[in-house]
Formats: C-alpha cells, structure tokens, sequence
C-alpha cells in the first residue's frame, strides 16, 4: 500500500525505507507558528475523554497553540459526574475557564472534535457524537477503531465531516512526557501516523499534520485507519505489551527452574529487556544487539533466536488474523459488558513482579546484563512481528514504529520505571484487554515449543539467522533513527 | 429453553433435574432391535470422516446394525488419498466390501449422511456436500458448528432435506471404548445430546435417537443445534480440556515453588484431578468431594474455591461470550488456512509432563492424594462452568453432562491413563485450538487473581461456599447417576 498527500502549510518529505518510498512530514516547535494556519477555521478544538491519550493531547495542543499566539480554545469534554473531572481540572483545565465542560456540549460547540474515549464508549456513543457535531465540522480519531467498528456493523461515518486520525506511536504518558522534555530537547516526542479519511473542504490533512505537530510529534507518515488500527491493535497484543509480558514471565521461570535466585531472574529477563536491549535498540538498531554478543553468548543469542522465532510468528499472525477479521474488535465490545462486573484488577501480584520491585529499588549503574538468551527470544518475536505486518502490506513507517519505536522509547521504560502493571494498564482498555489476552499465548508457546527444544538441543537455524542479520528492516530503523534526537524518556520515578 | 418431541418408535420418559422438566431417551443394547424400525427408509448410512468421532461412530452403528440383524450398509467416505483409508481398513471398512469409498460418492449414495469431518473442513465443504446429497436424504451432525456457520454468512440449510444432530457427550475414543465395555457391562456408554433441526418427512426425531441409540448412549436428551454448539465449544474450553488443563499447570508450579518434589506436586495436582476427584465425582456427585473432606482440609478447599471461583468465572463466561457471538468459530476457520504453514504440535514436552510419564509409570494403588487445594479450584472452575450455562438458558441435561459427566466419565480418564497431549488431541481440532488457546488463560488468572489473594491470607467466602454446598445442580448430578451404571472407563495403557 503507498499513501500520497497535498500539505499547503507544512513540509512534505519523501524518504526511503528498506526500499520502498513514503512521504512524511517532519515535526518541531519551530513549526508551532504554522499551527494558526493549518487550523484555518477551526476556533474550538474539543478533546473528549480523559483515559491515556486525553490527558496528553488536551495538555499539549493547548501548550503549543498558546506558545504560537493562537486564540484556539482547547476543551476538554467528559461526562458529567465523571471521576476525571478533578484530574483535568488539576492539569488546569476548568468550567468556569470554559476549558472543561459536559461532553455532548463540548462536542456541539467545537470546530474539531478530538475523540479520545475508550473504544467501548466509543461503540457505545458515536450514534450520538455524529448527531451532536456541528454541520461541516471534524472529527479527529487516535485510533482506527471506530472505523473497523462501523465496517462490522455495514455502517459508515456520516459524509457531512471531515474524518481524520492522528495517532500517536506511544502510550499517552508518554506522549506527555517527552512533550515536556521537548521543551529542553529540541526533537523530543513520540512519532505519529496520520490519516484523511474523509475531506469535505480540502482543509482536512493540514489540520490533521498540523494536530500531529502540535502533540509533538517529530516524524509524521500517512496511513489510512484501516491499516492504523490493524497495526495498532496487532502490536499491542504482539511485542509493545502482550508478547513482551509473556516472554519474561516464561524466561523468568526458566531462569529460576534452572537455578539462578529470583533477583538474578528478574535482572537477566525483565531489566535485560527493558534496561540494555532497549538502550541499544534504540540507539543503534535492531541489529546492534546482535552485534554487541560474541563467542558463546552469540552461540547462545543464536539458539534462543532460532528456537523462538517460529513459535512466535504462529501465534503473532494469528493475532493479525483475529484483528483484521473484526474478531478482535467484537471481543473488545463484548468486553465492556462483562468489565461492569469484573473490572480490571492488577496484574503483578505474583511474586515475580514482587521480586522485581525489590530489584528496581536496588539497581546500580551499568548493573544490568545483557543477557543473550533473553534477547535472542525477545528480538526473535520482535521480527516476526514486522514480518507478518510487511507480508500484510504495512508501510515500514507502521511497521517500524510499532513494533521498534513505539516498544524501546515508549514503552519498555515505563516498565523499567515500574513494572509491568504499570506499563500495560496505562495504555487503552482495548490494549490492556489485549495484552491480558495474549501474552499467557506467547508464554504457553515459548514453553510447549521452544524451550523443549532448545532443552534437546537444538543448534541455531543458519537460514533465520541470515534471515535476521541481513533483513531490510535494518535500513529502515536505521534510517527512521536519524529523524529524531536519541532523547531516553525519563520517566518520573 | 424447553424442548419436547414425538416419538413412534422409542419410549419418551419425563424426568426432573434441579426442579426443572425435561424429556428424555434412555437406551441400551435391548433397544437394538428397534434400529431397523427407527431407520425405515434408510438403506445407507455413510459415514463422512474419520478423525474423533468418526471411527468411534461408524464401528458402533454397524456392530449395533448387525447386532438388529438390519441389512443397513453402515460406509465410510474418506477423500480418496487420506492417510486415514488403512486405519478405516484396519476397523473392517473395505472398498471391496462396499463399506469404504470416496467421501462424495459415498455421500451421494447414503440415504443418512452422517458428516463427521473437521469444523475447518465442513466449512470448506458444506456447499458440495448440500448438492452430491440425495434429495429427501437426511443430513446428521455431531455437532452444532455448521449450524453456526452458516449463520454467520446468512445462510441456511437446503429445505429438501432432514437434518438432525446426535452429539456424544465424549470424545470419540470414549464413545467406543464405553461401547465395547458395554458388550459385557450393560448400559455402559456415553451420553448424547439430540436435536431436530429440520423434520421434512416426519421421520427426523426416530432416525435421530436410532442413531443415537445405536450408538451405545445409555441416555439421550434433547437439544437444538444451537444450544448444542454453543455448550459443547463452551465446555471444551472450560472444565473438560482449556480449564483443567490450565488449572493442574499452574497447581504444579505453585507446589513445586512451595518446595513440593516435582514428582509429589504432579500427585496433588493431575493425578488428584484425574483420580481421586474425578472417581468421587463420577460415582457419587460434586458435592461428595465436599464431604469427603475434614478439619484443615475442608477449610483449605473452602480457601481455595473462594478465592479461585470469580477469576474462573470471569473468564468463563468471556469463553461463553466468544463462542455465542460467533467469534470463536470465525477464529477456528482462521486457524485452518495457518494450520497448513504451523500444524499442530505436542504439548506436553514441558518438564512437568515428563515428569508425569514417570509418576504414572510407578503408580501403586491408593497411593493418590485428593488435595483439598487442588480440589477447591478444580470445583470452582466446574461449578462456575455450569453457572455460566445456567445463566444462558441451556437445559440441565446438557449442563450437566457438558460440564461434569463428560470430564470425569470421558475426559479426565485419558488424561489419567496418557497425560494431556493424549486427552486434548484425540478431540476435535476446534477443541484442540480451542484448550490451546484458553489454557493459558486460566494459568494466568489463577496467577494472578486468585493465588495472590490466598497467599495474603483471605478467607473463605461464606456466601459462595453456601451457593456451592446448596447448588441445585447436585440433585441433577444426582438424578442423572441413575440414568447410569457408574462404569469406569477402561482406557487401554
């Protein structure tokens, strides 16, 4: 699939990634006094919710318009009664202000409407969204999930709006949190795709760009939402989130089964992943890692690659599968019903989770190894991801960012910072049903498959391994790394 | 739901389950000789497949039709090439013989065409199937799911012709594993649903329970189609094979990381639930377990079931969910295209199941401990399967023998005799992609919700141990062991 697009107000670029063209769009502050043009007509701008993304996208945009002079009105919108109400009034949004109000009004007075509630409400709601918008208004999705929604239903967005999506490659504290780093760090901030799925007056991509832009968002490319949420649902249950927690708890077991004591197993899988794998990956590249083993631990990475590879692509294209069927998407709704009467709990209770606390607290500098079992599983399920998602006709952009970007500079530092619960039940609903859904799959298939034979001793496959070494995804990391400062997130301890 | 039914042939007995009314079949070898009466019009049963319940069903009907001295002609229609022919040639099924052929000339030919191929396979097929059938033939499932597929692409079955469904309440190796016992201990055999979809000659009810009948099940009731499904691809994920199988994995680690020898761990956690718990349960009901238990044992397992009820029905009710929606068999059709790159795997290379091998190698008679904690989530997990289904109107015949009689009678035994692979993957492959993909789940919410709670040092729960002890399902389980001899299964080592 290619995208094309015509920007009257930003920069349109054209880059190459591992072979193939895309045009993006680069980002920066110094583009904020562009913002006022890009948003040519639009006096309010109303975001509506307060889950992950909200609080992050309300607080930037209005950050950036006023740093560009703009007498855009930035506000918020929730339910009335809604438990949030006190938490975006402490971010400084508030009624008397006229920056905070009752969503329905909220959604009947702006010029672009930002939805950012939970898929659920989503469903729930968005017969009512589309009849109280303003003739000739826009609706603005992070999300593809209210398109694949109406498909399943044989429905479609109303043709009265324009339809865009900007979404964001990292949970909504991050987004927040590089924002702020960005104040300091010229180029900090989470990469973004973009879509235009409907344009009513030729106004709808520069006011897409120009939202992405004032989230921060250093790199830009264009999709459609159809290829957003597939991606974006798939590698939440894939590498960000499901796959990631199913892979240390299985290591971890391992470890501990094979002798080491639960501080050494937490050291060499968890903070393995998220403390040296990362910095590397993020730094230099997939293949970096790779690079950095030699002699035995090369041997070792080479084994665990090749034992964890197949497994995990099985199980990372049956997720692709139940997503682009809208099986997925059905489960999500189904979910909400059920979720009134159990509701999420936590997820690190065990003692695992408990050890690594403990672990965290006691860190030391350069203390973490990089353990070369770990990674070679862990980079192993990372490939096969962008595999099935290059097979299915992702532009690397997607590809790339979601399942490399969006895992090593968004994610994994926030379970690094405080664990996995933390991780995980900061995202969407929909990503936390995901991940509590698939990461015991990864799990059970690293045990019932990959494990028993590497216990057998099986030697590394010369075929995946040359497969990984010269795979074209290197380019494209390479290439996307040099769009952006290597910022580390600093997440507030 | 209520279902009634006429029959000419056969005598309908009323009974009454949990305070509820249903009709019902009894069967057993003295009603062989109705069989030909039951299947006036019929020259040829064919008999489509050959994988769970394929052989199982064609050796039934023709040792129970020569038994009646009836000239019905009982085929096998394999697709020409299938691996399976010599194992259809080793139970007696011969071309030369007019007993074996091409799956659509033999369906082309057979007066009742019983389709006992895969799920994945049906759906490929169903369309030729409907046109090489005989007009005014009848069409007989074991199984709901074609039913349920043809729904969700809004079809329906051809009008021209009968069809009725008979579905054991066991895997096909129990149904004539029970039957051959049967031969010497009367009335030993697996219970079977029945349903009536389509009666287009008034004949559809008797051929059904003649098949049924002729089958060796010591009792039949009556169901329709899409409660049969829904029940049957419910149960398989819970208790019978996703739920039990989960549940011993994550008893197993637990003991063993309470210092428990790998050896005794897999005593107190698969062997409890396969011997002991399931014999108590067999021959004298749920609550017998209960009763069996004393002092610091009852406590434990009102510990153990208090804090493993709600974590189980959650997802329990998820699976119910899954399955009524559609989603569960739209994900089985999936599964076949990936199948052909990833076919199944063993699942029980773990160390765990190695271990197992051993402990029944040794096993000496009595030496096998019914765990109170074992028995606890074990219970739990049963009695919040059959809440589940209670909740969505299905009969307490079917219930009950979807959620307790086929475990302990059918199920639990193999996984006694061979270990799991061999319980899980003598079934259907909808019910081995199903406890593949369920298992884990039940691992991990064990994990995370409710061991967690137990090891904080939670009590029992006094309401829920009070809805287990006075569950009216007991006063079933009750009424239906009468329906029977407590025959244990034989399963050859």
């Amino acid at each position: 699939m290619k995208f094309d697009f015509t920007t009257r107000v930003f920069d349109k670029e054209k880059i190459t990634l591992a072979g193939t063209e895309e045009y993006i769009v680069r980002g920066g502050r110094h583009l904020f006094n562009r913002l006022p043009d890009a948003f040519q007509g639009i006096r309010k701008i109303g975001v509506i919710g307060w889950g992950s993304q909200g609080p992050a996208q309300a607080q930037n945009l209005r950050d950036s318009l006023k740093e560009a002079g703009s007498p855009i009105v930035v506000q918020v919108g929730l339910r009335s009664g809604s438990a949030s109400w006190k938490s975006a009034e402490a971010a400084g949004f508030t009624e008397s202000g006229g920056t905070l109000g009752e969503m329905m009004s909220v959604i009947a007075e702006s010029d672009l409407v930002l939805l950012l509630i939970s898929d659920a409400a989503q469903a729930e709601l968005y017969q009512d969204v589309f009849k109280a918008m303003k003739k000739g208004a826009t609706l603005g999705l992070s999300h593809g999930f209210l398109l694949g929604h109406l498909k399943s239903q044989g429905e479609s967005f109303p043709a009265t709006m324009n339809v865009i999506g900007v979404c964001p490659k990292g949970m909504g504290p991050s987004v927040r949190r590089l924002y702020e780093q960005g104040r300091t760090t010229d180029g900090a901030g989470i990469n973004s795709s973009f879509a235009v799925e409907q344009d009513i007056d030729g106004k709808a991509t520069d006011y897409a760009i120009g939202w992405a832009v004032a989230l921060g968002a250093p790199f830009s490319f264009m999709t459609s939402l159809e290829m957003e949420y597939r991606s974006d649902i798939y590698g939440e249950r894939g590498i960000l989130l499901g796959a990631v927690h199913g892979i240390v708890e299985a290591l971890y077991r391992r470890y501990v089964e094979q002798g080491m004591s639960t501080e050494q197993a937490f050291n060499e899988t968890v903070e393995s992943v998220t403390g040296p794998i990362s910095e590397l990956v993020s730094h230099k590249g997939i293949r970096a890692v790779y690079d950095s083993l030699s002699g035995e631990d090369r041997q070792t990475f080479e084994i665990a690659y090749s034992a964890a590879y197949n497994p995990a692509r099985e199980i990372l294209q049956e997720i692709y599968d139940e997503v682009a069927s809208g099986n997925e998407l059905r489960s999500v709704i189904l979910a909400g019903e059920r979720m009134k009467t159990y509701p999420f709990e936590t997820i690190d209770n065990t003692p695992m989770w408990k050890v690594g606390a403990q672990v965290r607290a006691q860190r030391s500098p350069g203390g973490t190894p990089l353990n070369p079992f770990t990674a070679g599983v862990y980079l192993a399920t990372m490939i096969a991801q962008i595999d099935v998602l290059s097979a299915a006709g992702h532009v690397y952009s997607e590809i790339v960012n979601e399942s490399v970007i969006e895992a090593v500079d968004s994610l994994n530092p926030y379970m690094h910072a405080r664990g996995v619960s933390y991780m995980v039940d900061n995202c969407s609903t929909t990503a936390r049903l995901g991940s509590r859904k698939w990461a015991p799959r990864f799990d059970y298939l690293l045990n019932q498959l990959a494990f028993p034979r590497v216990d057998a001793g099986a030697k590394a496959d010369p075929a995946l391994i040359a497969a990984f070494t010269d795979h074209r995804v290197h380019s494209a990391v390479e290439t996307l790394l040099q769009y952006r400062p290597t910022v580390d997130i600093a997440v507030p301890m």
